[in-house]
């Protein structure tokens, strides 16, 4: 076995799901993860957990939505909850065998099948569960780059060392939460948002993998001033470039895309809480150096933010409530973060840095 | 989807598990099956069932193996439990990434497993089950073929008219239960043995597909005569050759085997029940016409008997018990099996074929 996909393994097994004599674990992958799964399948058995394999497909899940009647998507499928009732941890390795399999269901059986399965990943949420990816063709395509630059590219982001990543994401956390406001400024961007009453958290690689990003669910009705988010980004099968958005007492009161703003508009009018934010966060993980048009990778870049139209998380006490949840992401390296009075991050460099 | 693979489907989910409306149906599948659970799911969920997929893997079960412990391997997997308890309708599709990725496991470890999961195998077989293969490069490799000669091999045997077979199979055990004896000739064979209180199943394509053969257990300590094996067959990774063996009391008093005899003795030495029979069956599947040394299907080869040293089935009300459950089989095509006094089978010809 490639020994970076033995780290990868244990870095899973050992700090994100920490797995322990006689935990039940379910790992999902796709056929595109497969060798992931069998390093997975070795470190939790080494650590004395009871693996079994359930296997993703978008290819599959086409194949549900194509032959299913509206009566079975509302079926409610008590094998697969059985599952999440008798696991103790999940690792999901999302390597897609085709990224575009899904791009002609109609999206009301994929909203009728999320709210079908919804008490599932509910309960599953409730559990012990991380969220990875093996570099696999499919990938590696969408990013642009040979499956060997993508192998690079993925091993970079996630073969850190998390328990020093964890350390520092808890620091600038500990030092957003003495504040009540956060503030970007950059190029064409000056954006103000009161944190009063919100939490920040770190995402530091126990759910995603790789991970890195200080993140809090701003007041929806207390978001100022205005941005560029300069990162391009895939949403619904279209790639998005250069969005701006200007917000007065939360709402966006102004919106421009230099490509594909007709997507932007159908993004905003999907609800009420789609034209206010729903997340603001700082990507941490320098390890990550370019956008591939993956959020799991994208929204943590280093010496980035990012902003999400739409829905709030309840862990960070956020109470916007919307359909979408589209995140957007902006180049810091020239721009400045304040909370309060306090310098959180500059040109590079964040407080403790400077130290 | 290529027509054959949604043909192989069909069979499956009309004929085979008979899927109806709110079923939960569990697929379980190699990476090398995928294709075939795909178009499993759309026929699942076209007939009203709820499909979820399992990935079977040899080289996850091997990382399993390597990295348990035998406390581990005692570990009952209540997830694993709670699929079966859910689940209506089973499909496995076992189409290997690797046949020989478990070579050098300690078979004490398998024999541990087997052991753990006995309960959920058990519960598993009282509901509806199908065991088949997709086409795949492991296979095909198996059995001296190109993917596409490999392709064709499996679809001559699997795409029949199962009704029709399943009606000639029934024939063939409603004659062989008017009597209480079974009787094997051919060249260098004339082996007879008792079937008084056993019954006959005919294989249809209910849990083997491809199927196609009528088999019992025979009366363990009333086998008599001599048989030659002309059909090579695999054996813990090792390929045995023209075994001949001679009953006395239903015990093998002398045997030999022109390639692999000692691996043979090896089986013969198991324990008490590997030297009598525990299976005798009559092949009826004509689309199979040569061995690939993948059981599935060479038991089933037209024109063939097989027997088996070790094991009996209880739903043959088989007796005979042993670790060991080994199939050799015989090219019947000059050869004649009778029943009591009724000639069930002579030359290429069922006793049905001459009306």
């Amino acid at each position: 076995m490639d020994s970076r996909i033995e780290h990868h393994a244990r870095i899973i097994v050992e700090w994100s799901i920490e797995i322990k004599p006689g935990d039940m674990v379910t790992i999902a992958t796709s056929p595109a993860g497969h060798d992931l799964a069998v390093a997975v399948t070795k470190e939790v058995a080494k650590a004395g957990g009871r693996p079994i394999t359930m296997m993703l497909s978008e290819e599959i899940d086409k194949a549900k939505f194509d032959g299913a009647s509206e009566e079975v998507l509302e079926l409610f499928p008590k094998h697969q909850m059985a599952i999440v009732e008798n696991s103790d941890a999940f690792v999901f390795i999302r390597s897609p065998v085709n990224t575009r399999a899904l791009a002609s269901v109609d999206p009301k059986k994929v909203m009728l099948e999320r709210k079908t399965i919804r008490e599932i990943v509910n309960l599953r949420l409730q559990k012990r569960w991380v969220l990875t990816v093996h570099p696999c063709l499919s990938l590696a395509q969408q990013a642009n780059m040979s499956l060997e630059e993508y192998q690079d590219f993925v091993y970079r982001a996630t073969l850190l060392d998390w328990k020093k990543e964890s350390k520092n994401m808890y620091l600038i956390k500990e030092h957003l939460e003495k504040h009540k406001d956060i503030r970007f400024v950059g190029p064409e961007t000056d954006l103000w948002a009161s944190t009063e009453g919100r939490i920040w958290l770190a995402s530091d690689a126990k759910h995603n993998l790789p991970s890195g990003e200080v993140f809090t669910a701003p007041v929806e009705t207390a978001v100022e001033g205005k941005i560029y988010f300069d990162i391009p980004f895939l949403q619904q099968g279209r790639v998005l470039e250069g969005v701006r958005l200007t917000f007065e007492k939360g709402e966006v009161v102004d919106y421009s895309a230099e490509k594909e703003e007709g997507t932007l508009k159908e993004i905003l009018e999907t609800d009420e809480g789609a034209r206010r934010l729903g997340e603001m966060a700082i990507g941490t993980n320098r390890g990550i150096t370019q956008y591939t048009l993956n959020m799991l990778f994208d929204e943590k870049i280093g010496d980035t933010i990012h902003c999400a139209l739409g829905n709030a998380y309840k862990d960070n006490n956020g109470t916007n409530e919307s359909a979408v949840h589209v995140d957007m992401i902006k180049t810091m390296i020239e721009g400045e973060i304040t909370a309060g009075d306090e310098v959180i991050y500059s040109k590079g460099k964040f407080f403790y840095e400077n130290e």
